[in-house]
């Protein structure tokens, strides 16, 4: 089973769903923003062009199915992006799989919903799909940024009612996701693909320290319980206490500090720290967070302010199938003879949730400068089309066994 | 002159005023919100009842003339509070004003708009009413909350081209500001009024660090340019250095931390911190400050994210008039022997401002657990009317000379 991309049309293709959402060279399209809900229909209509059959599902998930016999594969990731981010991320894997249909190979296309995690959970639509979202989670969860509910939001993108998808297991020989690397460890090296051979775990975590608001002038150094200073002086503790129990590709990230009320001239009552790690060994993440839990304790002991830890996330890292991942490792030395490698992904991906019910693998392409997440991200034209064609002949050796 | 105040009026007017805007135990009045301009009608209503000639300018200051010959004292404070802030702070010197005016005293009373600084400039009444705020800057300031512009702020206060007053100096022997402490020094010692020396300045800091947004997870920390992780370092350097610098009485506060985009998975390409000191001596905010510049350039040598300083405010240290010092020292002796204090006010006050252009003092009273920008701060009642009553004789005793 020969495929032969039209790397043309599949560039062409990412080109024009650049256009929904347009923000400087990137996109803004949060997850069931109009922007977002009109690159699905986007999809579904691009997905008719190439014979398969679309439909949108209760979370937003978009599936294109094959109308032939099988056996099949299942292609995609998600289109929704981080606010004011990249036109590829995401959206690269979604047009894959487009153009791999359109190649004539036997492949559902997807496109997951809230791969991002605008909403509390994330991952809302390849969880949903092998059925790891209970409804009571949906009921729940909140928009992370302005605590729109997620029943709201899914009513205001006419969602609401309509049925959630559970995948046929039966129907795949299982799920291939491309994506650009969001590093520089290609770039570094001068390689042209990556295959993935596992996913990172992220525990996320939520620190809130409690002190007392006060003036800031009429407060003695001493009177005070200032939560921001504590806050500061506990991640200053993680910074320097990290770096002696952390493996080699370890990341720890503190992505928001919000201090209570916020205003020049009263001291913080109240900081709120959102803190992350992320690791491919589980006795690494272990480590990392006995070290979190008694640098904790230990500004606890020391701090007039009261810090507690809150777990928001706490993932087992996903390795891909080893067979996938030859016939992905094959079709790269075949492309591009000794320009690729087997590398981590350091990012959370739709993989990490479908790879439990079905082998799964992925393949990276480099990404410009590591830029991810802002709408400055870029790959070079030529490496996505090669992505693109090595993810191709990949899907024909699996397909073809 | 002898001066006996209704101390049971002045405490029913307090219990009145603290009606409008109520929050929990406090009120919530932020400068020109419908609650801030209601609370300017209560008080010219109360100024026409104890026979004051009451009147707004154009920057919502309110000034209550004495209909009488003089000499004159002026008397009052501000009106405005901080966020679901205290019932006092500002409105207790206003309504003592008021009590001083029933007692026959021949004082103005003078409400100044914005000293809790909801724009930025601060101070907004007492320097508009000393000439110290041009209409350059008026059309330059915003909210600092939520970036209104002054003029519209003023436009929607119906406070817009109304003529600004000018404060007629010749007309005053002096200003007198009555204020809660706002810190612990009084209660600490069990003592009842304070006899304030002087006033600190706030020299007020941005510290801007910009680094690289990127991803959380592809990118290795060798290769990131965290912002937020750049300004903990520098905080928790602020917090190792200052102990070695400040004087007995100094204080520093970070008030605000804000990372961009401040998402729990990307790394913040900015960090925003708002910090500030404060000190009576010159000499000593200046020794700070070649700290504070000292170790920003310590922080751009080590760091691969830039940090920048620029200068919000840099006031001189207000220092109370000798002779208004010893008749308020005199009022608390004969009301309360050897149960009072001199002690330097370590937050801003409008008297900074008024002294610059006529003879002013103050005084304190103890706050309950030194609680104050927050909704819970409480002074005692006999702590309030004793306050009044050394007011109403210091005031009597500076006019009688």
């Amino acid at each position: 089973m020969a495929a032969a991309v039209d790397t043309e049309r599949f560039l062409r293709d990412l080109d024009d769903l650049r256009e929904i959402g347009r923000y400087k060279t990137g996109v803004h399209r949060p997850t069931y923003s109009p922007q977002d809900m009109e690159s699905r229909r986007w999809l579904m209509a691009r997905m008719e062009e190439c014979g398969l059959e679309p439909s949108i599902d209760g979370i937003g998930n978009v599936l294109g199915r094959h109308r032939g016999p099988g056996p099949h594969l299942l292609v995609g990731s998600h289109i929704e992006t981080q606010s004011h981010a990249g036109w590829l991320d995401g959206a690269l894997g979604v047009v894959a799989g487009l153009a791999l249909a359109r190649a004539g190979l036997p492949v559902d296309v997807a496109a997951f919903a809230d791969e991002e995690g605008h909403f509390e959970g994330g991952f809302l639509g390849s969880r949903s799909i092998i059925g790891a979202l209970s409804d009571e989670e949906i009921d729940r969860s909140r928009n992370r940024t302005d605590g729109t509910p997620l029943r709201d939001a899914l009513a205001a993108a006419g969602l609401a009612g309509l049925p959630r998808m559970t995948l046929d297991r039966d129907r795949y020989r299982g799920f291939l996701e491309m994506h650009i690397e969001q590093g520089t460890q290609l770039e570094g090296a001068g390689e042209r693909v990556g295959v993935v051979t596992g996913i990172v775990a992220i525990w996320q975590w939520r620190i809130t320290v409690e002190g007392a608001q006060d003036h800031a002038g009429g407060t003695t150094m001493a009177e005070r319980r200032d939560a921001g200073l504590a806050a500061v002086r506990l991640l200053a503790a993680i910074d320097r206490e990290f770096p002696r129990v952390c493996a080699e590709r370890t990341t720890w990230t503190t992505g928001r500090i919000a201090l209570e009320p916020g205003a020049p001239s009263i001291i913080p009552g109240r900081a709120d720290v959102l803190f992350q790690f992320r690791d491919v060994e589980v006795p690494v993440l272990e480590r990392l967070e006995t070290t979190l839990r008694a640098l904790v304790r230990e500004s606890n002991r020391r701090e007039r302010c009261t810090a507690t830890l809150d777990q928001m996330s706490r993932a087992t890292p996903a390795l891909c199938d080893p067979g996938f991942m030859d016939a992905l490792a094959a079709a790269a030395e075949a492309r591009a003879p000794g320009q690729w490698r087997r590398m981590p992904s350091g990012a959370g991906h739709d993989a990490q949730w479908i790879g439990r019910v079905m082998p799964a693998a992925m393949l990276f392409v480099p990404s410009i400068g590591g830029i991810s997440h802002h709408w400055a991200e870029d790959t070079k034209r030529e490496h996505l089309a090669l992505g693109c064609e090595v993810l191709a002949d990949a899907a024909a050796r699996i397909l073809s066994r």
